[in-house]
């Protein structure tokens, strides 16, 4: 099993030994894995954050909500916390800000209109939360932080409008991090907003902090005009409804398709509280122009012609209870699919998600629906930008030092080849754990001996850090092979058995079908208790480890496995 | 959570209903899944089956080693039973043999001479079975198989050697199964086994069962040669070591990369046994012809310099035990990493595995390895047709009617339209379920009311089969929330509580940190006890079902978690 939490603990160096010149660079999260991005940055008695976000759980972190970064270093050093700013309104960069506001003495956040607004919608699950401070910023804006911190923000370029990138000014130099990144192409590919990297490059920039998503993968990104046409062209053949299901987050997408069902005639109606929320929040700052009437209501959907109708519906990965998975189960109030229902899934499958997508196609291709997805026709431009996205970027901002972050080592390791092609130093290129710390001068980058706590913290219903290593050990554990208890119930002065031992198993195999190996297991603990020699008090932990070890090794050679074995014994 | 244990369970018809003309044909697995490939033909009193295959467990089969077809109807005819034809040696066809064929009587075995090494390899484990019955079969035989059946045999293309496609000949026609299929395309993607599949088709193809693995995707199949040169290319440039890792059953890749290897000078050595024995059994029988001098042991890979070494090894998947894996932890006897090796995963991956291979990559990276993957250049080429592979075949061998197989539901049924694109007719083309019955005559194929059992039969240690629903509903649950086990001890006449309940519990929160709960769940249980009238016998049953209802809520509403909560009252 690969070690879940996170590494690093804390290792503390004396105040001594920092260089009281460097600026001090920590990533929190994002690095060795896809979410939970936050980094900070400290010079003197003053940090500034940038970002702080979830990550989804995986195989090995089952039943959990998600997991959110380690803040117990900013947490004691929460009197020097300036501000944090936020790239984008994503959740892997912004999905942790209210479990750990309060916890970090809730620093003024400075951020665009949409990531505003979707920060403090994610507040309303939050009543008690204290209140933010929000500094509006917007691209151009140069703003002081601190005395030592200024921050000067440029136009981001991803999959979610109001994106912003970062320089960072700081006694160091400047820092830049453009947070999710691809290069902006125009119908024939052409890249847009280089001009833009290349005048922020000629600011001089001292360290380049950049994503490694798509790192190892060769090639541009796709212009979203040629994902736009595509999907226009499936669309513009579809003789029935049409069903279009993406991420609720891909507001650009949102936007363009419910502009292109407008152009083929048809009405918009939304499926999914998220997708409902994001439209209303990005239509209301202007983010998304959508044409007077083109929405409609899902109970207005029966009003009109199959033709006239596109729906624009969560549930692209297949989630159980989604927009999509409701109308797939038939569990949806307006909307069953009917033969002739065209399926569109415009987005990409996150790995661990391949089987429930493909269930919830095999329900639709058995209800008649016509499927099309990314795999068919290029439907679906990505937000990270592979090799030569990054390479044209690297090159236009021109940093001394090379950071790579988002992804794992492999990836990030190989966003640094991406630089040293264009011109970077190997040397200058610095390849970096959660939870290290680096010291930035005008002059070096290097890595300090020094690490803050990075391990996971988890959420867990209403719990936020309590699920740890050894709870999730245990319910892997419990998911391969099960369980099993045996409850010996003892004289506490004879040391005899009182009453049969009890036995119960979940996951391990369906007892009422094996009573035999249940009476040999029965038998053997008897046996095991006879052989302690009679009034002598039987030491119960010694008893708990016989059982242990010589039941377990019977299951084991009995079944060939290995569920977890749980004695308990009663004292009367 | 998904039903998991495959449809469906047994319709039974009386004889009379049954059509005395038509063949009966019959999936038991392969549709609605990749893996456990097996379907049979029965007419009168005779039946033949194709292929006996395993599939590999999914994230909701957990702790399984395998899932097998179900053989209940097989076992209760299996005097009819006259032959098993197997299509070629992968264990999705061959996988379920030793734990199926003393249960359906021990037929005679048709298979080509390197899958029956790969057959009887695979019995080395289970040296109790029976003897098999082989019968050899090559390319271009005509065998007679009963009275009813003979079957015409010609060349397969896949990605093992010896791959055979089969046409049975039936008292309804000829049907034919290629077998895992794609096109075999020559170095500019001419297709050369075309010519063949028409000769074949001139035989007259009642019905086709042709794999529907790919049948999403558009396009032709990658020639092998392509990957083959690109492959090449890499390992070219390579200045260290270089470690390939794909497949164990790629036997066609195997071949090719040790025949690379000796064209550029290097030694290959061979690491994990899978990888060893199939070279060695292919070899035997002349399928990989490898240049004398060519292998080398792994304790030999320290005589020669870096620049002359390959090493092939299994674990292109990240499994834990293979022998990259171990080569990876440093727990390799012979082999570690140093930097400057050059590691090349000649493989796609297997949905579900990407965590696990990411992970063996950074490990790599970290180590210092140069890493290459399929993502990075064309260096695989899969063995199942896309789109315009099956159309090129289903059109050469212009059946009448068709039967799309191995893979889900919207999988085969977007095979349908391939083959109408081709000029099957769309009511000839017949979408069926695993279990279900169709008849087959020489004018039509018709789906009956009759189902045979085909839910999942799944090997788990030394047991096969007795892991049902049940316990694996139990594995999923537990893993999601762990579980917590109550122990109350009453008194039997008095029905008050003896001792303070005993609380276990693993996967939910870690108990020790969480006094607090744990006293107010036993103070909750008193409280329960105390409300039950003072004399009064308790009934046991009905005292767990209020700690189930009681306490399982207050620790919702305390946690937001529903761990299994198990209660148990133990009466003195």
């Amino acid at each position: 099993m690969r070690y879940i939490s996170g590494e690093p603990r804390r290792v503390e160096v004396k105040a001594l030994e920092r260089n009281p010149e460097a600026v001090r660079f920590v990533p929190l999260g994002g690095l060795e894995e896809i979410g939970r991005n936050m980094m900070f940055f400290e010079y003197g008695d003053e940090i500034v954050i940038i970002d702080a976000g979830l990550q989804f759980p995986e195989e090995d972190t089952p039943g959990i909500d998600f997991i959110i970064p380690n803040i117990e270093y900013l947490q004691e050093n929460k009197r020097k916390i300036k501000a944090l700013l936020i790239t984008h309104g994503h959740l892997d960069h912004i999905g942790a800000i209210p479990y750990i506001m309060e916890k970090i003495g809730n620093p003024p956040i400075y951020s665009t209109a949409l990531s505003n607004a979707l920060i403090k919608k994610r507040y309303d699950e939050f009543p008690n939360a204290p209140k933010i401070t929000f500094m509006p910023v917007k691209i151009g804006d140069e703003v002081k932080i601190s005395q030592n911190f200024s921050a000067y923000f440029f136009g981001g370029s991803h999959t979610i409008p109001d994106a912003i990138s970062i320089v960072l000014r700081t006694p160091a130099g400047n820092f830049c991090n453009p947070g999710d990144f691809r290069i902006d192409r125009g119908p024939k590919g052409e890249p847009r907003n280089l001009p833009d990297l290349e005048r922020v490059g000629r600011m001089g920039i001292q360290v380049l902090f950049m994503e490694s998503t798509r790192a190892t993968v060769p090639g541009e990104s796709m212009p979203e005009k040629v994902a736009e046409e595509n999907l226009e062209k499936i669309l513009n053949q579809a003789k029935g409804r049409i069903i279009v299901t993406t991420f609720a987050s891909l507001l650009d997408r949102l936007g363009q398709v419910i502009n292109i069902a407008h152009r083929l005639g048809r009405k918009v109606a939304l499926s999914g509280r998220s997708m409902k929320d994001n439209i209303q929040i990005t239509q209301n700052l202007g983010y998304i122009k959508i044409p007077k009437g083109a929405l409609i209501s899902l109970e207005e959907v029966s009003r009109y012609d199959d033709n006239k109708i596109l729906i624009l519906s969560t549930g692209n990965q297949g989630e159980p209870n989604s927009g999509l998975a409701r109308i797939v189960s038939g569990d949806h109030k307006q909307i069953r699919i009917k033969p002739g229902d065209t399926v569109v899934f415009s987005s990409s499958i996150i790995p661990g998600n391949e089987r429930g997508i493909q269930t919830m196609k095999d329900n639709l291709a058995r209800q008649g629906a016509i499927i099309f997805d990314s795999s068919m026709m290029d439907i679906h431009a990505g937000g990270h930008g592979p090799q030569e996205d990054l390479k044209l970027a690297i090159k236009a901002f021109s940093p001394k030092f090379f950071v790579p972050i988002h992804g794992m080592y492999f990836m990030r390791q190989t966003n640094t080849k991406n630089a040293q092609a264009v011109g970077v130093k190997a040397e200058n290129c610095l390849v970096m754990d959660n939870g290290q710390v680096a010291e930035i001068t005008k002059e070096t980058i290097k890595l300090t001996k020094e690490t803050v706590p990075a391990y996971y913290v988890m959420v867990d219903g209403l719990g936020v850090g309590d699920v740890g290593e050894v709870v999730l050990r245990d319910r892997l554990m419990l998911a391969q092979e099960g369980m099993i208890v045996i409850i010996t119930t003892l004289d506490k002065r004879s040391g005899r058995i009182i009453k049969n031992p009890d036995i119960i198993s979940r996951g391990f195999i369906y007892l009422k079908d094996n009573r035999e190996i249940l009476d040999e297991i029965r038998r053997r603990i008897r046996s095991l208790i006879s052989r302690i020699p009679t009034n002598q008090p039987i030491d119960a932990d010694y008893f708990k480890g016989l059982i242990r070890d010589q039941i377990g090794q019977f299951i084991f050679h009995k079944t060939q496995r290995r569920p977890m074995l749980l004695p308990v014994v009663i004292e009367i």
